[in-house]
């Protein structure tokens, strides 16, 4: 099958003849394709495409949508159509260089097809390279976080510094920069979406009477937003959830906020010191 | 085989009948396995369906799936169909496609079959792809959980507030919003299904009067419920089921009580405050 | 070989001939298999096929069979059958649409057969789908447990609510539902079956005189069995095995008693209870 | 490939030939094979099977090979040989069946070889199956465990209950049984054995004499296993070992007995319990 | 297949003709690929590369590029440009060398594509290899460290001593030399890009007046910026962020400070013994 | 291809020709290869291949061969052998038989081959079997382990007691018999070749004089080999190494002293005891 | 394809000489690569071969490259040489023989490559060794470690006794011996390189006066090196880094000095031995 038969001398018309057939089909198609693409990224398609991941999301969709700001969409937009776009002119003239090599009798298709050995080898080695590009291709297709998200992505906890189609990089609490690779990300936690809430456990001593502990912690941790310059930042009073953990040392004492993400670390410190100093004033005893 | 043969003059007659043929047939199964795929989505297909997966479900199932209201039911109904006829119509007319091609002498199949080291990396690198919409499918089909449902996924626990095909997305206790991939969840933990149960472990010292203090306690206990406004939360009367565990730092006195869905939690601080007051108050130790 | 090749004018009989056979060939098969395996299903059949997987059980093995009941064994039988006939029928059917397709000169089978990048994809993606119903198809052929039967299957601990061909359905202490994918379980403990142990381990001081100490615990064990209620759960009298564990921080005593299935941990609760209240009555120093 | 060629009129006398030849060989050679399986697994066949994988046992192996007793090595001999007669019969008629099949004009070899798609993913799915399968059959013939060994699976550890070709059952010291995939088990600890050992750690003070508390743990296990009625049971005089372990927070004092398989816990208890109490009447401080 | 046909003695010219124009297309392909990469490697080339791996960099990417010097990126080039250059020329001479063997009867290519049992084994062995060369080749392209950055690659947390294409070499504090395979790297931790972040937690007691605390620890570490003469290594004025985490054992008291990546190690300890020196000499309660 | 082309009648004589002539190749075949391998594991063979795998070994390696003994090189040598003929023969057989059935039309080439969904299904299942079967090849060779060994296999800890070609057997301390396969095995750690190390940490507290304490130990471990009758199991004499470790908790001496392989723990407790009475006659301070 | 086509009896002439031709080039082929092999492994080859792995190495590559000594470099590449002949002459003689084969109608290559279900076993059972075999001459090209280097290659510490191909041999502390399989290794830690570095972390009361216990550290270290013969082992001064880490437990000081490699320990040693001492007759509170 490899053997290029003689050329046949009258057949070199023919042979003309279906080049000129391919070159020209691939051309039409690729231009085709991309028109396509270019439609379908720009205006409706994009959403259109997202609609179909996204198809069961909760509230406040619409708002969502808009608070993004149509640059970051467009951005994303770009960037998915460069990809596809990409992807199907390799596709398109790969396909007919192979098929115009093979009118004249130079079959690559068996000897790429079949690289044995070395195949199997490259194959399953670049396998993790494509798990990196589709995971990559999907996050950002579900727009999974974006550029400054706070993010826990396992491996790496931190802010994100760039989305790239391979690794993504998050800059952690000490400064360093984690590139990991978006194929072994199983799970993205991203802390900068809508919401996020403020949640301080204290520790009480086991004989602590806990309803005036709970009345003397949410009025500090009210007064905590109030005098520290949080009321932007918390969207619901601070309340206190009640006792979350008993055990042989002690009780703890939950207590949350609602903020507006990226503020709730903030919030956290200012309600965990006033919690604790009116504890501490009205002489309820911590776990020691 | 690639090389498409010289186009026979006499041949193109039964070439186009060979192609028109083609495309009919396509177009007609397509026609037909949507009317299928329409008819058992809607009315008694689906529960059919489900009744496989289910069969063997213990109490009150006819309850259950009444209480889903039909809404949710004809939603998982509709992206079920929508799923399976996409993927019916991308079959039919690849396969309808593949095959015009191959009547003007252009085989694709080779082509696409034995994409050797190229095929292998990217179709082992996609296999995480194929797991995640499968296991996304199934989810969906046999109802694990909807949005707004308390659950466990391993990777991430909180509340759904999205089912995707590829991804579910749960927001945990601080905000954070988890993206995690269906293929990665191996078992699925949900709190909202027809009744929780609360549960406290009280610490007691390794010399108590376990009797007086199971008693002291199921009092609390059932004070709590009434005391705190839980009479239509819990569904039992909370009980104390005895000495949970003996070790050499004390004992664990166990109550619960079966609660509505996501109910528990409530009923457990409750529960939890009252009981260590009134041991308190009786004077009962507490392992410290 | 994917080109129809030209309807030969004087072959349409015989092809006729040889789909109408193929057809006849199918369904005949059909009724053959179906009957066959309906016929080994019901009575003997089954049996006869688990005594395969069974062979070497040790004791009481008739008696327990007995136990289930005819009810849940014919319930089992008729699950097993029916997926076995559905895995007979769309494997002839599939087969027979195969060849006849052939017979006009569509061959279906090379697409199928290398469908390449796809096929890797979804083939690799799928299996974990296989898995799952393999291993709950041997689940339930080696009746490993049953709805209601308390079990620990790892990813979850609980009580089974549903056996599913795909998914098992647990409910935990918490009331939390557990749908853990039948692939995924390696091992499964079952402690609904035949008879359970109720195990106190009761921590002493490393200077305690032990034997006292044994001889008052053991007392104390079958008077909980007694005075509690606990006379027909409990199968042998509870017995003290001795000093199990000696560390630096004391020694543990083990009593154990052989119990009815899920009447365990009432009777490890009373058990409990007794002798530790036995112990500080006379004295004995539990560790601290 | 898979299009019957025209039926030659004039072959039909041969092909029923080549049928019947192919059907009087599979037959012939099942009954060979058969034979040749009997003779092997009867007598001197498995042992013989045996050797080879047991070839470099230590000391007394004649001696444990009688004590199997005849029973069980010929219950194993007719376990392993029917589950190679049975490979044998599918391997043989299934080859007979295809190839018959095959005089037909029907080759269902594609089929079956290229299944593509289905394939992969139900030759991966059910690879599990065969490594369960292969684990068992190597572990009947290794005779790794039987009936009411006590072992340690990894997974499980207790007494087993019944050795199946694909699980293992194994009921754990409370009661719970155990179902554990043959090809999940990596290394099987078996202590029933031969002979087992108990252990005893004694913790001792950093400055206790470690001389006398030597001889006195000694003469006090030797003195535990006379007065417990254990002497059956050990095989040799219980001997202290010496300090196993010198930490900041003492020194531990090993003790062993060599007992006979299945007594070493009772024997440990007795010891234990002695030892301690001479250590404390001898005035000698345990580590606290 | 692989018998060559016998050789046509009239085919001996065209034989000649079809050898010479393979490798001549060979050595042209072979001459324009080498001009094409070091066309694109050098000066454009590769940033525009990098710039589709790069596209959604954050800040100041220009400052950053630059910051490398042109010495590193050129270096980079070379490196990646050397490496596509001896790909395409084994890939192109290897098929040329195979298609010219063909031509004299002596087909390669299936004796490659199918060494079968041989062929797995070494393709699936030698995977891991393509994967480290991959993995280095990317990383040397996203540019995820240089020789002397300080990095955690999760086996080893050092310097970078060396960036191989298959390994790279770190030192770590020990002055233990790590090589580690790149396909195994599955996140880096850069700790010397742009910028790095000196974190120092005080351990304070529960009863702590943490508003004093706080301004004397900012103080302190300010002073402690000034007086060990880190005034160029600290990018901002050190800050106490608050109260980081609460416990039953104290409170945490966060105080950071950007510094440059490199001296963020030698500004904490400053950092540390000011702010431990001011709050004793405060009086303020450290926990202990 | 799997139908047999209708024999051929003036073909007889040369099948049969060709028959015999196959038969005769694999006789003669494997006669060769039996006596090449019987030459090669005599004598000089086995330690030629050998050397092969060892060629770096450190010091002494010629008396350590020596140290075996002939009689275990002897056995492995048959061992190794025996396997390798097994496999030659099966191999050259098993191609003869199908190269015959392939002369009467009959050909399990394309059936063994192309086994499909079964064929992945038993292959991939199988392979754990061929990864046990040729680590235990490999370690035989490389000599790791002989009966009587103390060894380390990760799995299990204790004497080797039988080394198999698929599974090692080991048993432990408390008389347990592990069976490991050898595919599991990923290293082997062996401590009974050439010598072994006896140490001994001592914890002293952080305010000891740390030369007094450490001349003291040194002399009292010298006394410990003396007088406890370890002098032939002593290779150098006991030396203190210093100070290993400091903690808060803490300081830790280590002395050490080369000993006989299987004399290491036996020296090491005689030391343990004799350095700690000595520092406590000296009133040294040990860490409490 | 695997019947061989009867013997054309005037082909005998072709094929005498095809086969003649065949094993003419094969033996050409293999002096030819034997000579290439031997000319680059011996003199500029390795180094050559090894600087394109080594390109990027930091200091004092010259340097270290002449310590080796040229005997380690030249064994070195002896080694590789060996190997990499073996494995041309493998493959050539391989091809020929399979060549010579088919001459004579006997096709081995459709055996060999489609060995079906065995084929996958022991492929995949295999590809272990591979790796084994692939990763033992990697780390020999890259020269990550000799014999007599102190190695952390993750399963075993210690001092490599032997760099085999598949093993490699490192004997730990207790004397153990380790042979640890190489394509298990996924990074290799070598202390034996240039230099290393003693680190001593004192533990210091969190109410110490740091800047005096550094003086007398820094000073007593220098002693250390001084007064116990290790200025030959020290590059560089010790000095003192300061407090590493602050918990609620106490202050990290810490010490580090550079040393020549294998000497870090008794350097270690001998300092932290002076700094206690010194520290403690300075009366500085060290952690307790």
């Amino acid at each position: 099958m490899l053997l290029p038969t003689v050329l046949p001398a009258d057949g070199l018309v023919q042979l003309g003849v279906r080049v000129a057939l391919i070159v020209l089909i691939a051309v039409l198609l690729r231009v085709a394709v991309n028109r396509v693409i270019g439609h379908v990224s720009a205006g409706a398609g994009v959403p259109g495409l997202l609609s179909l991941l996204r198809r069961r999301r909760g509230v406040s969709d619409a708002d969502r949508i808009q608070a993004f700001g149509s640059a970051r969409r467009a951005q994303r937009a770009r960037t998915v159509g460069s990809v596809v776009r990409n992807a199907a002119t390799i596709l398109i003239f790969g396909t007919a260089f192979t098929m115009v090599l093979g009118q004249f009798g130079v079959n690559l298709a068996p000897v790429l097809a079949s690289a044995g050995v070395l195949g199997l080898a490259v194959g399953f080695g670049a396998q993790n390279l494509v798990k990196d590009f589709l995971s990559g291709i999907f996050m950002l297709l579900e727009d999974q976080y974006g550029v400054g998200d706070h993010v826990d992505l396992g491996d790496a906890v931190g802010t994100i510094e760039r989305v790239g189609l391979r690794t993504t990089t998050v800059r952690d609490l000490t400064g360093m920069v984690w590139y990991v690779r978006n194929g072994t990300i199983e799970r993205v936690g991203n802390g900068s979406q809508d919401h996020a809430v403020a949640v301080v456990d204290v520790p009480l001593a086991i004989d602590t009477d806990v309803t005036r502990a709970a009345a003397t912690a949410e009025e500090a941790a009210v007064a905590a937003v109030r005098e520290r310059g949080h009321a932007a930042d918390v969207l619901d009073r601070p309340q206190v959830l009640g006792v979350e953990q008993l055990s042989a040392s002690g009780m703890t004492l939950r207590l949350t906020a609602r903020t507006r993400p990226g503020r709730q670390w903030a919030v956290q410190r200012a309600m965990t010191e006033h919690v604790v100093a009116a504890l501490r004033a009205d002489e309820v005893e911590l776990a020691a």
